[in-house]
């Protein structure tokens, strides 16, 4: 386990700082750090709980990850590290051990010492994901599934949801490649038969946009809502803006539309977890 | 210059943290760091006046500093490194240019990002120390003084003291040959006699101590005040504890004892100016 790291407040809160030596510093890796909203404003709750953390953006590009990374392992007042798009494969090789879900995966987003000074990466997007569903009371079970995007995120929810488990799962890449991997990888574990390419729309319950389209004003949507029955859910792990333009359009449709904010309020208590905070810390009322 | 990082804080208000993605973090790098109260509290001032900067303690030993820093470097929502003890002296490789009194002294305790991406280094205790001294009433022309310690903070003090100007310094190590260094080199610079060991306890107008005796608590006393005339000032550069053996010794003795966070009152303005930070955000108030 991760060394405990509650302390009461009492010299900060007299000097009008929120850091003090003893706070456990956590920096959250990511290129643009814009969305990194969630996690950031999550220090404040973990603070009126009386929990001496806090958690920074740390903006680093992919040329300089690795520096960076293994720097800010270097600090003795360093709590853990957490990583966000487009880190979370690169990530992987910063870690001396995995937990079964990350290696899964092949994409972290937590990292925590351990008492021996290994390292070890965790990812709960997949499962924060999913826990955010199931709290929005959308069922899965029988449930056709589609994740358009196979990156370190998209790849982190389709084992989730394979693991659900669904009935069914189509994941699409630009890479196809990546995407066949990807379904093969999944086949051999679960139970499911994981296609690629475009799923059977008229069917799909559930369509998860796990890619960055949405992110920039230019880009298209990625893919068109308009094929969806109704009853279907659309997700979006865009975080920034909170209402994209895929959202938008699901709603117009009259289909449930489903914000990554979601996906962060329950990841953040798994990743609270994984760093021996407090677990009646939960981002969840937010 | 650095970059400008004065921004207001809307968002981070709204979300309750006082941290955002254009935050420009400092880290504050000391082993330990127990005593980086001020430099850490500095944060809390500067947000009440807008300036959307936080100062972090960044806790890295001499084996790992190099590392730590190299990857903080990378951070693109860096906003400068600050060193104290014990890394002063060691910071210097980081740097690619050196302010004028960085380079006399050989020790630097900033460090900022030009616009070219070079990182210049720059020298402020000394200059801290001396203002603070005059802050408080104390005269230094004419003044025989005594520095014991010549780390890269010792160094800075004399050299400031030097500058002043004074009329006398003795400094003293216990490794007699960066002592012996040190004078020689004022002495190339400055039109100042510069002696080593012990001074002329009966003359001395200001003994300092610059050396980390004090901090623990079964430390000797670094010199023996009772050899102090009437009117001579006592300065200790520790920190923690506040009030230290030596200070309380000299104020038995009725001398004025000068404490360590004078300096770093009339330092960190000296840093905002150095980091770009407006110059109205001013630490003497704490």
């Amino acid at each position: 386990m991760a060394t405990p790291i509650v302390t009461r407040l009492p010299e900060r809160r007299r000097l009008g700082s929120p850091v003090d030596a003893a706070t456990r510093l956590f920096l959250v890796f990511g290129d643009p750090i814009g969305q990194l909203r969630s996690a950031v404003a999550w220090s404040a709750r973990l603070a009126r709980r009386g929990v001496n953390a806090m958690f920074l953006p740390a903006h680093a590009d992919s040329e300089h990850l690795a520096a960076a990374v293994e720097g800010a392992k270097r600090l003795r007042n360093l709590g853990g590290l957490m990583f966000t798009v487009p880190h979370m494969v690169a990530a992987v090789a910063h870690a001396d051990q995995l937990t079964d879900r990350a290696r899964r995966v092949g994409a972290i987003d937590l990292l925590r010492r351990e008492a021996d000074g290994r390292w070890t990466g965790d990812n709960v997007h997949g499962a924060g994901f999913v826990a955010g569903l199931r709290a929005a009371g959308i069922r899965l079970d029988g449930v056709a599934a589609y994740v358009h995007g196979c990156s370190g995120l998209g790849q982190s929810i389709a084992w989730s949801l394979a693991a659900a488990p669904i009935s069914a799962l189509t994941v699409f890449d630009v890479h196809a490649a990546r995407a066949a991997r990807l379904a093969r990888a999944i086949e051999r574990q679960c139970a499911l038969a994981v296609q690629t390419g475009s799923p059977d729309w008229a069917r799909c319950g559930l369509a998860v946009n796990a890619s960055p389209l949405g992110s920039r004003r230019a880009d298209p949507l990625p893919f068109d809502v308009g094929r969806l029955a109704r009853g279907a859910v659309v997700a979006d792990m865009v975080m920034q803006p909170m209402s994209t333009p895929l959202l938008r359009a699901a709603e117009r449709r009259g289909l449930e539309a489903h914000h990554g904010r979601h996906t962060m309020d329950f990841a953040l208590p798994l990743a609270a977890a994984f760093y021996g905070l407090p677990d009646h810390v939960n981002g969840n009322g937010a």
